[in-house]
């Protein structure tokens, strides 16, 4: 009886985790304050002290997001979750869906939308370019979509899309639009009232600051408008956003159990963003990224994207020819304990991605970075 | 510009968490070396060191899960995301699926399969009662139906039910079996190999006693089977298990941002686990519930499941008439700092439920909560 069979592994020694500078595309550093909160012991998720820190977050969300939605939550699940949690609500089998497609996030919000019946045509763009209003306006009278979905922080780019002009387009069509913003919450302006912007969603652990496991959004009048009109349920209960507002809002009824360490995190992180305000923020993300973009300049290298689209919170530089690009991470990693990504899809091999973000966004970073680069390039 | 109109909320206060003893239906309580692991700064979710954490996790939950199933992992949500992973990855739109219903979980479990296409039947039990074999090959026989799920440990009722001999019935039928051990992994016996289940599921926040957030799941070869004949894709993109292997495997490709921290508690959790030993933690499970049985009789208290079905994770006590139950619970918590639970669906009101899972289980605990339920109900 008892474990034959399986013996236990051997995980004899206590977790001892080794210190990185995490300059990739996400997770970025954790402010030690947050961390210290994950280490708070837990109460259960109907807690009245668990309750009131619900509120908390919603409301600093809803700073975050410049908007007054009430339906304005964090999704249990990473930015991923939060994505299909956009897709699956506002998408039912045989919908028109535009997906505008410039890099690997837009291309998996076409990949969802396909898996749950959606009737989805792309607009696309070489990788590290952005759409412009016109052929947008284009498409949509092209095709009449219900929902529009566009990614404004491309992270396997590095191109900043603007958004201002869309939603106007969208809406004059009668259509909702989904706005990705996994890479710019927090770190660059997203501002979904002003915009009229009908969900948008983003992650933790970019430039929020916060580990990776919650997964904010945010859903206006027209998109709350969708869900009421639907004729068949969402496929998941998960993600049903009809369910969630009964936990989140006055019932207090049990959906599932919320990861409670994990939102002790997000209110601890979202205090930090208000203290520090959220136009500082966002000066101090882009006062970074051009200090790191001088650096690579002045290094001889080339960004992947024209500066004018160019996301503040990650940079795609180019890979000199004759230069091992893994190598070179590995390096950084085991000699400097700095971490940056390689290319993913169409760029594999081709760049390098180096993050921005949250509490990574330091001078400090960007030139342990820069010159950890000057010795392994030279 | 900037953040008018949505003045920055009042968040002035550092998180400051109130200590509990969380003695409800999970989160139980977080042993202080997980919490300390939670607080360990991040490294990405590729980098050398977490993908050895998440080797280390897989052997470990193969140990606790009593299997040497390859595809054993935790999927990046709760319980109930876990419960909807089994679920998606399973049915097929227009496949039968039988769920024996006896509490609130066995019905979840058939409305998300409802929601997911599945040509769904429900065998009944009343809340707090067990199935027979006899009546499960009954319903096979009826049905024929290509998936079987049953709750092991019914969280509503507290009702243990017995599974071994389920699964030849199932398998003589071609059927394959899912079984939820959300309440029992880590607390009572769960034999995967042993007894031949296909489908086996948990969450962390209960006998593995690491904060909600992760659920850990198993599949074995005929699950593994219905995965490569299935003539269409899973509905989810975040809960198709057949791009996990992807990342938890030996191609390490990104799916989604593993949650770091989660994952440096489940492994900390699963140390412990290990250290312990599955059967001392079976048998520890076990003496502190009867420990709270005995006391309960002791008050003149009832449990509302018969003995030899009880759940040694969690207790449903009766209230008493004339009790005013929540009031008892609101003075528990306020008095005492002992977190218990109200009953759920059709017990709502008539039943206490009250968890001793993982850390949480302990004399101790018992003891303390013996006390105060002597002086709030004399």
């Amino acid at each position: 009886m008892g474990d034959k069979g399986n013996p236990s592994p051997r995980l004899g020694e206590k977790l001892a985790v080794p210190k990185r500078i995490l300059l990739g595309p996400g997770p970025s550093q954790v402010d030690p304050q947050v961390l210290e909160a994950m280490a708070c012991p837990l109460v259960g998720h109907l807690d009245p002290f668990f309750l009131q820190l619900m509120d908390e977050i919603q409301e600093s969300l809803r700073y975050v997001f410049q908007t007054r939605n009430p339906l304005t939550l964090p999704v249990s699940g990473t930015g991923t979750a939060a994505m299909e949690t956009a897709v699956v609500n506002m998408v039912e089998p045989g919908d028109r869906i535009l997906v505008c497609v410039n890099g690997y996030f837009g291309s998996r919000i076409a990949q969802m939308a396909v898996r749950h019946g959606g009737d989805v045509r792309t607009l696309e763009r070489r990788w590290g370019e952005v759409f412009t209003p016109e052929e947008i306006q284009e498409a949509v009278q092209a095709f009449s979509p219900k929902v529009v979905a566009i990614v404004q922080a491309e992270t396997s780019t590095g191109a900043l899309q603007p958004i201002e002009d869309i939603p106007p387009i969208v809406h004059a069509a009668g259509g909702i639009l989904i706005v990705d913003a996994v890479t710019s919450l927090g770190g660059v302006p997203v501002r979904v009232d002003e915009w009229d912007l009908d969900v948008c969603y983003s992650g933790t652990q970019k430039c929020l600051g916060c580990p990776p496991g919650l997964g904010p959004i945010t859903f206006g009048p027209r998109a709350e408008q969708v869900l009421r009109q639907r004729k068949v349920p969402v496929s998941s209960f998960y993600f049903d956003v009809s369910l969630l507002p009964k936990y989140w809002g006055e019932e207090r009824l049990y959906h599932h159990t919320a990861p409670i360490t994990a939102n002790y995190a997000l209110r601890e992180g979202l205090r930090i963003v208000v203290e520090e305000g959220l136009e500082n923020r966002w000066r101090r993300h882009r006062r970074n990224a051009e200090r790191l973009w001088d650096g690579l300049e002045a290094l001889g290298l080339q960004c992947h994207v024209e500066k004018p689209n160019r996301l503040p919170t990650l940079t795609t530089v180019v890979v000199p020819p004759g230069v091992d690009e893994l190598q070179v991470r590995r390096r950084l990693l085991e000699e400097y304990a700095i971490e940056i990504a390689g290319g993913l899809g169409e760029l594999k091999g081709k760049v390098w991605r180096i993050g921005l973000m949250g509490y990574s966004s330091s001078e400090e970073n960007v030139d342990l970075l820069l010159e950890a680069l000057k010795k392994l390039l030279k």
